[in-house]
């Protein structure tokens, strides 16, 4: 898989500044990182200092570029950024491990509903009765499939993912390893010294588009449903609680944990090791700095921070006068003294 | 699997207000997500206005209810939630995926102890020389036990579960998928410039009637054992280090971490992502709200807030004057303003 | 497996100073947990009341230490910690289960390179094509290796663990049941109201003598790599962002998120449930207390605390102020009400 320079001004609807158009280059890395037979972009100004060091043998550049090492060859384009993922595809798509297969170590249920001729099922894969599985959909090695779950089509499960029984999972879908979707939510009802188990006979269902990081769980409902919206994407070892409801192209970072039945609008940003109390809502658009703990209800469309969040101005402003404490402290003694002093 | 209206009030014990005896339903639900052909509950004043809209075919309510829409049927009883768990394991039991059986694509070790006519061990499981697994226990896909670990009876093993060497796990026990029990504990010395492992050769030991959530690790001791205490419930995303020692019926939030070697005592509650230093002893019935960090011992019976933990009335009072703490700069400037004017 | 007494102090250079010569010792274990059968060590002063308490048939003591139990054998040693070392690699080397084999459960593609005769693969474990297993590497059940991916020599890869393609982990690593390498980047461009993804085309690259806890997640650059530098030790549930780097002999506690193109030197040390935000430094011999947060770049050689994290002393003297607001607040209080007090 190579592409000359000439076919790299094509592609991104280029002109070849520097180099020799018949030159060819077998794979893309960043500026620091690429070696003489790599492509690269200068995306940012503040990847000048990369670029005058790089390796690369060509680099996509924007009109008002430096020159960079003299033996790299540049092609200019209007948006170095964009252009370059379209390198990116070119290289990516052959790097695709799906091919239309069944392994035979794997165990499909005689009663799952999928079409071998368009998945891609991969060893000591389980797929149990019932389960539909769409076209498109790759499945990694020993990944697991429960009961009468569905996953729709071109979605990516990746190895040692469980999704019990009963779930809904969108069209192209990514399950980095180890997630968990429908484990039971975390519910008791203490009786008699005990905490006695309350049945969690609920699903999970995620939309279009959704993306869950690696060993991130979702809890099934109580009844009903724990929602994932369309085009929300979610990172690593995240928690979300039973009967949560996430609105669509939302952004949930990683450590966070989201406690039951709470709602989040659509457009949500949550930044890592944030926590989320049970049966709040958050509205469109709310941005949660990192480490925000929330225990009340949340407007949209604003930044807050802290715990308990507050708007981040008003937390910056806290923290700014609590770093001043010392010298309120002497201030505040210095008064004091100066009033013991008998007044002469 | 249906129950009519008729047996519904015989399972409940309770009285037919409204509806047709003959009326049959076929599952269970919330009020809001119920459907025609399903059966829901009115447990809690704060729900009115979901019954008042309900779907639900029919409803389990106590004597002082509203009417509800007209035509959902509704049958009275002294307590719908106690009622309505009745209701939840006479459909839930049919969807038990417990039958009995050894799948072909599982490797059990010729020297594991089991009665294959009383157990259910699904595809892909391994299962290691000299572990022991109890009657009535299920274990799902892909899941590990290792060597001479022994599982108790009636227990749910869920898929990608790792139980590594040695360890013990009581009877009636749940652990949720990606649960990683008797992994090593974190110990090193620092030696000539490197951190050398120490060996961790105790187990883990879990009582009865322990639920474990998804991707929850306990780390086996270092000697001696790791316990958690009978009834014990703990969430999903859960670390505990070697040698923790947690008592009976406790409950422990997710994304909390337990340092090594600490010890809980009984119906010590852990709200999420708090945690707990190494070497700590944390008394009966204390209660961590969420995101308490604890450094030193406390005692049981309260409820702590905060990093370093305090009583939580003490730290919501640190908080609220916190949050007044641009008042008190103000009124310390204006005294000393007050001050350095010049008296009349 | 048994070590008699006199075996046992020919092996750690020690006297005996107490106890039968041939009597049989079977095991290790600590003093609160050693059976009769069993020998401990006393490595601590603080742990003389438990030695007081022993049942352990045999203890290794340095030269001032207490009598203890009268029927406890003693054997005189320099360093008890050390010494005991040996013992447990005496009794620890018989428990290990490498044994060379390929089980045939697993699937192993034919292009892998492997010495059958040198690596222990268990059940279910599948590794794809072109990927690398070095000599003495040990792989539990159900672990995955992805396409083109090298394990060194001297690896143990526990069960469940995920491995995703192209990435390198050095000799003498252990990776903990769950762990996950090489899990996408966490990265989308906002275009047309969609996260779209930025594929994350780099790898993981782990050297040597590194160990990694349970359920950690390590996702792969952009482009480039993610490192792990030698020699480093992480916790369980750590998250490490894409393009992370590591440097030698670290220290990362459990719950702690490193975001993405963070840098660490070496031999920093970072406590459990910190957080440090992207594209920061991180110097040599820094250490980062429990639940610091890190938003700029910190100097090496330093102990942090506190978030936004400061050094640890500045932030122990906020922390003590602010448990001192309420008598603050009161004194405030008080000189107002005596500026108010009309003069007499």
């Amino acid at each position: 898989m190579v592409l000359t320079l000439q076919h790299l001004a094509n592609l991104t609807e280029g002109k070849i500044l520097r180099g020799d158009p018949a030159e060819s280059f077998s794979g893309i890395s960043s500026l620091d990182f690429a070696k003489r037979t790599e492509i690269s972009f200068l995306g940012n100004g503040k990847y000048h200092a990369l670029f005058h060091e790089t390796k690369a043998g060509a680099v996509l550049v924007s009109a008002d570029h430096p020159c960079g090492p003299a033996d790299t060859a540049l092609v200019q384009v209007e948006n170095p950024t964009l252009s370059f993922s379209k390198v990116i595809d070119f290289f990516h798509a052959s790097k695709k491990s799906f091919v239309p297969s069944i392994h035979p170590t794997s165990f499909i249920d005689t009663s799952v509903q999928l079409d071998p001729s368009k998945v891609c099922i991969h060893a000591g894969v389980v797929i149990l009765a019932g389960a539909i599985i769409g076209d498109g959909t790759e499945i990694f090695p020993n990944a697991f499939i429960g009961e009468n779950s569905r996953i729709g089509n071109d979605c990516v499960i990746h190895a040692n993912v469980s999704v019990r029984e009963e779930c809904v999972i969108g069209d192209r879908c990514i399950l980095q390893p180890g997630v968990v979707i429908g484990s039971d939510g975390y519910g008791y009802q203490f009786s008699q010294g005990k905490h006695v188990k309350i049945p969690q006979l609920g699903i999970v269902e995620i939309g279009n588009d959704v993306e869950i990081g690696a060993n991130t769980c979702i809890d099934r409902a109580r009844f009903g449903k724990t929602l994932i919206g369309d085009g929300t994407k979610i990172d690593n070892l995240v928690q979300i609680g039973h009967n949560v409801e996430i609105g669509r192209h939302c952004i949930i970072i990683a450590l966070t944990g989201i406690a039951g039945s709470s709602k989040l609008g659509n457009y949500v940003t949550v930044a890592a090791q944030a926590g989320i109390a049970g049966h709040l809502t958050i509205g469109d658009k709310a941005v949660l700095a990192s480490r925000t703990g929330v225990t009340h209800d949340l407007e949209g469309g604003i930044t807050y921070l802290g715990n308990p969040a507050q708007p981040i101005r008003e937390e910056l402003k806290l923290e700014a006068l609590r770093r001043r404490l010392p010298r309120l402290f002497d201030e505040v003694k210095a008064i004091i003294k100066s009033q013991e002093r008998p007044s002469s």
